[in-house]
C-alpha cells in the first residue's frame, strides 16, 4: 500500500501480570510498550502502510528499549525525540469471568507530558503524508501536549492531510487546568473522522443527545470538517466473553457492522485502537461499509492477542470479514 | 472492620502444574500454601478482619517459607507453632473442558497431624475474638488433631465466641481409628453455623434426609446450638464451565442466592472456602440474605484467581452482588 | 493389555509459542516431538499396549533428545534408526477465538525423508505384533519413504497383522514426483481400517461420491481388505470452541458417536491421532460402537492437553464415554 | 532477640531483567520491593528483631502488593501510610564480567516524596524501641521527606533511642532546593552510629580529610553524639568478582574486619544495607569487633542472593564469620 | 557396550528453586527425580550400558511421572513396582559464593521405605547381569529396605555378579532401630568395590584408622570380597568453586587421579554418583588408572549440569580425561 | 556518526537451551536471530552507524519474525528479500566449567542458500555506503551464495567502498562442489581488511606460514588490496573462563591489544563478530591502535550478554578500553 500515515501521542511501558495473576500475587511483569495512537500506527504498519509515530522518550536505556520495540513493531521512528525525564507506565491485570480487568496508570510528569515539541518540524513530518491521527488523550495530558496536538492538527489541516481523532474522553486526565471544552472543539473542528460515543459528545463537544444519529448530525453542523463519525458497541457478558459491533455515520446514513461473539478473550486492551486503525485502513482502501467491517473484524482479532498491538495481517482480517478460515487449524 | 476471627487447621504446600499441563508432562510446579481453614482466614484478612490462624509448621526453611506466605496473605501468625516434622503437600492438576481437575494429597504423618497442641493457650488465643472457624478435616487427620479441635471448640463455646464449622466429609481421611460419628456430633453440638450437604449430614450427623430443609431442621433439633446451615449448589458443565449458587437455612426459611454462570474458570480449588469466608463476613456485617449473596459472589470471583487464596476486595464482591462493573476494563 | 502395535512414520520437533503468543511476538518456543503415527503410538502405549515406533532420527544431540522424548512417552524405541541428516520441524501458533491456529512445516529433506530403510528387518519388527498403523503422510514425503511404507504394509499383510491407515491427504506434500493415486491405492488395498473423508477418497482412491456411505461401499468394492472406514466431524465455531463426533462404517452400517461440545480448547493438534488411537484400542478390546465412542472421547480429551501427545488413561476416556466424572475436581 | 528497631524511608518497586539480560533485550521484569532503610529492617526482622518500617504507599493495588511484600519479608507494617500518588521505581540490569550493573531510578514525585507525615505519631512509633535507623536518601528526596526525617531523629533522640544513619550521599538526588550541608549536620548531630566514606564526610559534614581516622575524629568533634563510624571497602575486579571488608571506628581505634573474596556474585544491590543491618544487630548483641565481622559476613552473603533483601539467618552469618560450613552442601 | 547393570534404591522427587533463589523467596520448583543408585544407573545407561533400576513408586500420577522420567533418562524400568504410598521428596536450594547449598529431605514413610519387596524375583532380575550396585542409604531407610538390600546382595553374590556399594553413611537416616554396624558389615562382606571415606569406615565397618591405605587394607582383611576401595577428595573453596580428585585402592597401590579445578559450578548434587558410575564403567572397560580418571572426569562434568543426572557422553568424559576440547565452542 | 555500512549474509534462527541445560534435558528454546555478518551489522547499528543488511528470508511468519528482530536490533531492512523456502537454524547449548558449548547447525537448503540474488541492485545498495562487510561463510554455503558475494564485492570495489572480510573457514560447509581456493582468493583480492588466522590463510589463500607476520606479508603480496589483517587470540581455560586479546597488522607493524581475563562468561557466541564490528567502527573513527583496542573491548563485553548480538554502547566499550567503570554498579 502506497500510503503514509502519521500518528502522535504518548507511549508508555505496559507491565502486565502473567496469565490471570492479580497485582498482589505476581512477582513478574511482562513488558510491551503501547499508547492509543501508537497502537493505531502499529496496526497500519503491519498492514503495509508506511507509518511514523511522533513522540518523546527518556534518553536512557528504558527509552532505548521502547524505541527498539517500536522498530520491531514496524513504525518509522525518525520522529521519536529523546529528552530527560521518565517514561509513563501502566500496569495491566487481566481479568477472567466475572472479575474485571484493571489498568493502573502511572503517567503523570512523564517525558511526553513535559515535552515542549519545539524540535518538531511539522511541515517535514507531514511531507508525503496522507493521514494524521490523534486522540483526546494527548490534549488531556498537559498544556504542552495540548499545544503539540494543536500544532499538528493545524499543520495537517493546512497541508490537506486527512485527519482522524479518537475523542476518548478520560475523566482521570485533564488535571493541568484546562477543561475538554476549552480545547477539544478546536481540534475536532479540523478533523475529518472522529470516534465518539455519547459521553464523548457531551464532554468534548457539548452535544447532549440521546440518539446517536442526532448527535452525529449536530457534530457535523458544529464542525463541518467532520465527514465520518464512528463508535463501537461492546456487550460485556464477562471479562472473557464480549459481543462487539460498530457503526459508522458517513454524513448520510448510519452503517452497521456484523456483530461478533467473542468468547475466550485473551486481551482486550487495544481493541479500540485496532478498530480505529481498521477504519483508517478501510477508508484508505475501500468503501464505507467495507471499512466498517474491516475495522470491527480487526478489533475482534485483537482480542485474541496478548499485548496492545494487533499483530494480524490484512488477509487475516479480510478472511474474518468474509467468514473464511475462522478459528481453523491452518497448515 | 473491627472484628477478630480465629481459624484452626493444617496448611499444606500446594504444588500446581503450570497452565493445563498434566502431572506426567510437567517439570515445574508453582507453589502456594493452603488449607481449608486458612483459606477462609486469608479471605477475611483481605477484607479487613483481624484474623489469626492456629497451626503447626516444620521448623525448617520449608516451614519458614510457609510462614512468610501466611504473613504475605495477611494472617496474624503468632499462633503458628514450629515443630520437628514434615509439611503436608497436595499436588494440583488443573483440568480443562471435559477433563477433570485432580488433587493428589501427600499429607499423612505431617507435622500438624502429629502436633499435640500442648503449647496452645486457647484462652489467650480467643482473647477479643468474635468468631472461630473449624472444618471437618481437622478431626479427620489424627487423634491429636481431633483433640485440638475439640479443645478449641470447647474454649470458644465457653467464651461466647461464635463458631462455624465446614463439615466437609472426606472419605479418604479418617484413617486413625475413629469414625466421624464418634467425634463430629460433639463438635457440631457447640457450633452456630455449619456448611453441610446431604452427604455430610449422613456421615457426620447420622441424619438421613433427602430434603435439605428437613435435614436442616433435624440438625437443629439434634444440635440446638446451630443457627445457620448452608451449602452451595454447583453445576459442572465442564472443568471450565460451572454454575454456582448457594442456600442458607436460618432456622426459619431457606434463603436462595442468585445463580452464576461461570465460564472460563481459572482455578476452582478454594471456591468452597471463599464461600465460607463470605458467609462469615456477611453475617458479621449484614443481614442473612446479604450474607448469602456476598458468600456466593465471593466464591464466584475465587474461580477467576489462580491458587487457593481469594485475593479480592470487599468492593469487588459487593459490586458483583449488585451486578456492577462485572467483567469490565477498569481504568 | 497383551497386545503389540507397530507404528511407522516421521517424527518432527514441534516448536510452539507459549500461551496465545503469535509467531512474530514470541522469543521462546516450547518443545515436544510429534508425528501423526507416533502420536497414535504414544496414546496406545499410555493405554498399556506395547507399541514400537519405526523411524529415523539424526545422529546428533537433537536426535537423542527426540529419542528420550519417545521413551518418556512410553514407546519401544528399538526401531529408531540414527542417520546423518536433519530433523524435520513444525512451528505451532495456538489460535484463540476467531483467530485460527497455524502450523508452519519445515520438514523437507529431513533425515526420515532421506532414510532408505535398508536396515529395517520387517519380519523382526512384526514379530508378535497384532496391529500396524501407517498414514498417508509417509508415502507423501519422498520416494524412499513411500517404499518403506510399502515394504511395511506388505510385510504386515503377509504376516496377518491387522493394518490401519489414516489417509490424511495433504496437498502441500507429494512434491517428489509421484501423485497419491500412483501409490495410495496399493497401500490401502492391504489395509483393514482406514480413516478417510470425502476429500481423501477423491485424491487417494479416485472415489468421487458426495454421500459418505456410498464412498465407503465403493472403497470396500475397490479394496476388499477394508473392513472399517471412519472419519470425524468437526464443527469449528472458533479456535476455542469446536463440536466433535465420529462415524464408523463397519461394512454393514454407519455407526454414529455421541457429539461433544468442546469449549475452552487448549490444543487441538493431535486430535485426529487421538481418535485413530482410540479406534485401534477400541477395536482391539470392544465392539464397534464401543470402539467409536472410545475414539471420540479420547479425541475430546486430547483437546484439553498441551502438545501432540494424548496423555490420558483408559479410565479417563471410559468415564467420559459414560458421562462420569466429567470436568469435576477429583481428590 | 528482645529488641525493637524502627526504620524510616521510601520503598520502591524494583524491576530487574532476568539473568544477565540487558534492558533493551528483556521483555520481562522480576519484581521485588526495596529501599535502603527497609532493606536494613528486613535483615533485622529475619534475625528475630521486631522491626517496624515507616513509609507511605499509594492507595491502590500496587501499594497493596508492596505492603504484602513487606509483611512476607517480616516487617511490622502498622506504620505504612496509604496516600494518593505513585510508587517510585528502579530498574536493575545485572552486569557480568567487565560489564557493569546498572540502576535507572524513576522515583521523583512519588507518594513518599509528597508525603507530609502529619499522621505519624512519633512518640507512639518509638514506644519500646531500642534503635532507629535513617539514611541520607530520605532528606535528599524532598522538603517534606527531610522534615519527616528530622522529626523522627528528634523524637528518637529525645526518647533515648539509639540512632544510626547511613549517610549515603547521592548526587542525583537533592533536587528540591536544599543542599546536604543545610540539613545533614542537624541529623548527624543526634546520631550515634554513622556509615560514611570520605565523600560522604565532604558533602554532608564539610569534613575534608584524606585519612579515614582523621575524618572520624573530626566528625566526633563536630557531632559528639557519634559513637561509631564505619564504612566498607569494596574492590571491584569485575561485576562478578569483588573483594569486601569493613572498618569500624569506635572512638578509640579503627577495627578492621576479615577480607572476603567474592567470586560468582549473584546480586550486589543491597550489599551495603546488609552491612548496616549486620552492624546494628552486632552492636545490639556483641562487642565491637564481633559486630564488624557480623556486618561484613552478612554483606558477603547478600551478594549470593537475588533481590535487595538479605534472606539469611543469624546462624548462616555466624558460621561464615567462623569459617564453618562455607560453600558446602548441607543436608 | 554389551554389559548389563542392576541398581537398587529409592528414587525421590527433587524440587529445586530456580537459579540461586532461596527456599523462602521462591514460588516455583523445578522437578526431576533422583536417588543415589538411580543416578549411577542413569549415567551408565547414557554410556550405552543396559541398566535396570529396582524400586517402588506410588501407584498414582506422581509415580507415573517418575516412571516416565526414568524411561526418558534411559533406564530399563521393568522392575519398578507400583504400590500404595507416597513418594519421598527432597528440596534443593542451590548455593553460590560463600553461601552453602541446602537439601531438605522429606523421605520418611515413603512407598519405598514401606515396600516389602516380596514381588521381586532376584534370580530373574540378575539374569544376564554383570554388575549390581547398592548404597548404604537403602539399609538405612527401614527394616524392609535393609532386607531387600540383603536379598539383592545375597542373590548377586551367589550368581557371580560383581557388586559395588557406596557406603555413604548418613547420620540422619538409621531411625528404625538398627545401627549401621548391625547390617553394613554383612552387605560389605559380599561386595567387590566400595566407595568409603574414613567416616564411613568408622561408622559402617568399625575400622578406625587415620591413614586411608591402612583403612583400605583393614577393610580387605575383614571383608576379603573387597577388591577395590575408592573415595573422592573435594576441596570446597566456595559453593561455586571446588577442587576435585579421586583415589582408588586396588589391593596393591593407591592410585591417584588428576586434580580438577571446578570454578563456576552449576549443580554439585549427584557429583558422587557420577563418580561411582564412572568407576563402574571404567572397570568394566579399562584398567584401574583409566577407570579412576574416567570417574573423576565424569564427576567434574556433572558439576556443570543442572539436576542429579549426568547427561554426558562417553566421548565427552574421555576427552576431558585427555584434556581435549575442554571448555571450547564445538560446532 | 555519519557513516553507512552494508553487510551481506545468511541469518538463522538461533534456538538456545535456557541457562546451562543440555539439549537432551530442555523442553524450551530461547529464540533470537543471528548470522556472522548481521551480528557485525547490529553492533554497528547500535553504535550509530547506518547499516543495511542484505539477505533472504522465507515469506512466512518465521521470516516476518526474523525481519522484526532485525528492525528491533537497529538494522535497515530494505534489502531483505522474501522467497519461498526455509530459514536455516542453529541450536546452541551453553557450556560451563570444563563442559564445552555446542552448536548444531541445520542450515542446508535454506532460503538464503537457494537465493539467486537476481533482484539485488548492488549499485543502489551501495549508494552512499562507506564500507561493505562479508565473511567466508557466504561463499561456502552454495554456488548461488558465492555468486552473490562475488557480485557484491565486485560492485563495492568498483564503487570505491571499503571492504572487510572475515575469512572464517568452516570445514563443515563448502559442500556444493567448490573448494575455498576456487573462490576465496578472488574475493580477498578486492578486500581491504581481513580477519584471518593461520588456518584461514592455509585453506583460503594457500599461504602456509607458521609466523603470523610472515603470513600477513605474504597475504599482502598476493592481494595488494589488503591494508589490514587481524585476528584474536583466545585462551580457553574453561567454558566459563577465557582470556582474549587481538592483533592488527597494518602493513607496517603488528599492533597488539591489551589482554583481558574473562571469568564468568555468559555467552561467547558472536564474540568474533563483535570484534570485527569493533575493528570496522574503530577504523572509521580512530587510529589503528585505538581501533584494535575498541575491537577487543567490544568483544569482551559481548561475552557478558546472552544471544549473538552485542547490545553495548560506544561509551561502554570506550570506558572498558580506558579501564573506567569496569564491573561497577552504575546508578
Amino acid at each position: 500500500m502506497n500510503k503514509r500515515v502519521i500518528t502522535l501521542g504518548e507511549i508508555m511501558m505496559r507491565l502486565s501480570t502473567p496469565g490471570h495473576e492479580r497485582f498482589v500475587s505476581s512477582n513478574q511483569y511482562n513488558i510491551v510498550y503501547g499508547g492509543a495512537e501508537a497502537n493505531v500506527g502499529i496496526s497500519l504498519a503491519n498492514w503495509g502502510v508506511s507509518t511514523a509515530h511522533v513522540t518523546a522518550f527518556p534518553n536512557n536505556d528504558i527509552g532505548k528499549a521502547a524505541l527498539q520495540y517500536l522498530r520491531y513493531a514496524g513504525l518509522d521512528t525518525q520522529y521519536v525525540f529523546f529528552e530527560e525525564g521518565r517514561m509513563g507506565l501502566y500496569f495491566v491485570e487481566n481479568g477472567a469471568m466475572q472479575r474485571s480487568s484493571k489498568i493502573i496508570y502511572d503517567r503523570f510528569d512523564s517525558v511526553f507530558a513535559n515535552f515542549d515539541g519545539a524540535s518538531i518540524d511539522w511541515k517535514k513530518v507531514f511531507e508525503g503524508a496522507d493521514w494524521f491521527h490523534w486522540t483526546g488523550i494527548t490534549p488531556a495530558i498537559s498544556a504542552s501536549a495540548a499545544k503539540i496536538c494543536e500544532a499538528a492538527v493545524d499543520a495537517a489541516s493546512e497541508l490537506g492531510v486527512k485527519i482522524s481523532g479518537d475523542i476518548n474522553y478520560r475523566r482521570n486526565l485533564w488535571q493541568y487546568g484546562k477543561q475538554p471544552l476549552d480545547i477539544m472543539p478546536g481540534l475536532i473542528g479540523k478533523t475529518n473522522l472522529i470516534i465518539a460515543g455519547l459521553t464523548d459528545f457531551e464532554n468534548c463537544m457539548d452535544i447532549h443527545e440521546s440518539d446517536y444519529v442526532a448527535a452525529c448530525k449536530k457534530a457535523q453542523e458544529t464542525c463541518p470538517s467532520i465527514e465520518y463519525v464512528s463508535t463501537t458497541h461492546r456487550k460485556s457478558i464477562s471479562a472473557s466473553h464480549n459481543g462487539l459491533s460498530g457503526v459508522l455515520w458517513n454524513g448520510q446514513e448510519l452503517l452497521e457492522s456484523k456483530s461478533y461473539d467473542m468468547t475466550h478473550i485473551v486481551d482486550r486492551v487495544g481493541g479500540g485502537d485496532a478498530y480505529m486503525a481498521g477504519l483508517i485502513y478501510g477508508l484508505l482502501t475501500g468503501d464505507d461499509q467495507e471499512a466498517l467491517e474491516f475495522a470491527v473484524a480487526a478489533s475482534v482479532l485483537k482480542h485474541s492477542i496478548p499485548g496492545d498491538a494487533n499483530f494480524v495481517s490484512v488477509d487475516e482480517v479480510a478472511q474474518l470479514v468474509k467468514g473464511e478460515n475462522v478459528g481453523k487449524l491452518l497448515r
